[in-house]
């Protein structure tokens, strides 16, 4: 069922981002293919199904949300391609193909991913039907939520992995490296569909929470997976000499920690008066998951 | 006078630029720091005074549009750090002091560009006093100037320098590399000032003519400026194997050509009716910098 619904939102994502870049006729071909291939070339598409669900949940059934849906993709997609990169985790294999700087070279993958970032932008500025007081307020959430206090404060621990005292300096690091642009998924879901406070702030634990278990469960799978299940690099946390919360809890403890974020993120929903079905049933999914 | 007009402008503008990042003080300093080096190292501001001038042009008296002018420098300096990060450009100075990756290392580099990009909207979303619809119109503006059918094809037709059978394409890539942003400063200012159809169309003309001059300028010093004057590498074209319009027609004949375009900027400027001194001046200042 849940299967089915990712499969039919993902196709209607996939549609919409496809008119959302240039194509490749242009003498700027090489940039245009190359975010068109990482931005096309798979991925479940979670942050922008979670965002179309959060709007529904605050009881809009118009498509009005998908240019933002679209935006938070492409800046998901743009962490990706930079992450790769050489200087960063220099990693070659993404979503079962050749990273972006492995197929199109170092340079142009840089310009994709920083193509992809501002085109977010020009995605979401463009929104029709939704008052510009949300759009505006909905882009602050997105560019607060990707920027140097949100996710790229998380990569630069990540990376530098120099932040790693304690268990809570570790989750600290995941609820920015990833809880952050599901925070964005969230929060703007509610914001532009005109939602109050209390379901903004609902919104965000759900966000927080399932952000947690997200990420923990990619660890293990990082450990547990193989390369064909995960259309990346496995091991790659060893290889990098990244702490996780599996190297230090193990893999059983981290499991029961992520099933307590996921039900804590399940809770958070029932603030909600509307049909929360398949954000539930998204929220075990990604707990289950194997890829 | 022109001198002083721009002194007084990017105080004004440092001052707003120093709040609008974090302070040094988080666990995740380094990216903080290396975004606030490059940002806050100089710079004369050219980009931000042209918005806040066309704001001015149209009649507006308050500071309203300082936001968008900071987003906009914002952008201009994440393009300088990428742009001379190894796989691009690869150039060590810049703004007379050593280049962000040469001081913070690639991975951090990458990343404050990143943030810098990426805060760019936060900074323009958080505008106040000015009708939400210009601020959605403007961060359109903003982020497809800078996007991938802008500043950013202009860098990978840079980079790749394959686009070069004539005058004409090596004009072309100038008015996207180093027009595109100019574009946004005058359509910007213009916008948030509630301007018209007639007066935005000026505006980009006095940009695309503005910007083709500046570009040509930037070759000529690169060939005839010292090290110490530019603060950053010189000789680069050369050292890079660029196509430049000095290269095709000489200095004498390519400064005729910047002449030409700075006179068209100006002819563009009739449309107002407010006072244009300052960006006449701040025109013919461009023209005959030699830094």
């Amino acid at each position: 069922m849940i299967d089915l619904l990712i499969k039919e939102y993902k196709n209607k994502i996939d549609t919409r981002l496809d008119m959302l870049l240039p194509q490749s006729d242009k003498q700027y071909k090489s940039v245009v293919d190359a975010a068109r291939y990482s931005l096309l070339s798979g991925g479940k598409r979670i942050r922008p199904i979670i965002l179309l669900e959060f709007y529904k949940l605050c009881g809009k059934n118009d498509d009005c949300a998908y240019n933002f849906a679209c935006a938070l993709e492409m800046i998901h997609t743009y962490s990706l391609i930079h992450d790769d990169l050489p200087c960063m985790d220099d990693d070659d294999l993404r979503r079962g193909k050749p990273s972006c700087h492995k197929k199109y070279g170092e340079a142009t993958a840089l310009l994709a991913g920083d193509a992809l970032l501002t085109n977010a932008f020009l995605t979401a500025s463009k929104t029709m039907g939704i008052d510009f007081r949300y759009v505006s307020e909905s882009i602050g959430y997105l560019s607060a939520c990707a920027g140097i206090d949100g996710m790229i404060a998380g990569q630069i621990l990540d990376i530098e992995d120099i932040f790693k005292n304690s268990l809570e300096d570790t989750l600290l690091m995941y609820s920015l490296k990833t809880g952050k642009l599901l925070k964005a998924a969230a929060l703007i879901g509610v914001t532009l569909a005109g939602g109050d406070e209390t379901q903004k702030s609902a919104a965000i634990s759900y966000a927080e929470n399932l952000g947690l278990a997200f990420q923990i469960i990619d660890d293990i799978l990082d450990t547990t997976a193989t390369e064909e299940q995960l259309g990346k690099t496995v091991n790659s946390d060893d290889k990098n000499d990244k702490t996780t919360v599996v190297k230090r809890l193990g893999i059983e403890e981290s499991k029961k920690l992520a099933d307590k974020y996921t039900n804590a993120a399940l809770d958070s929903l029932n603030t909600f008066s509307g049909d929360k079905t398949t954000l539930t049933e998204l929220s075990n999914y990604l707990l289950n998951r194997n890829s």
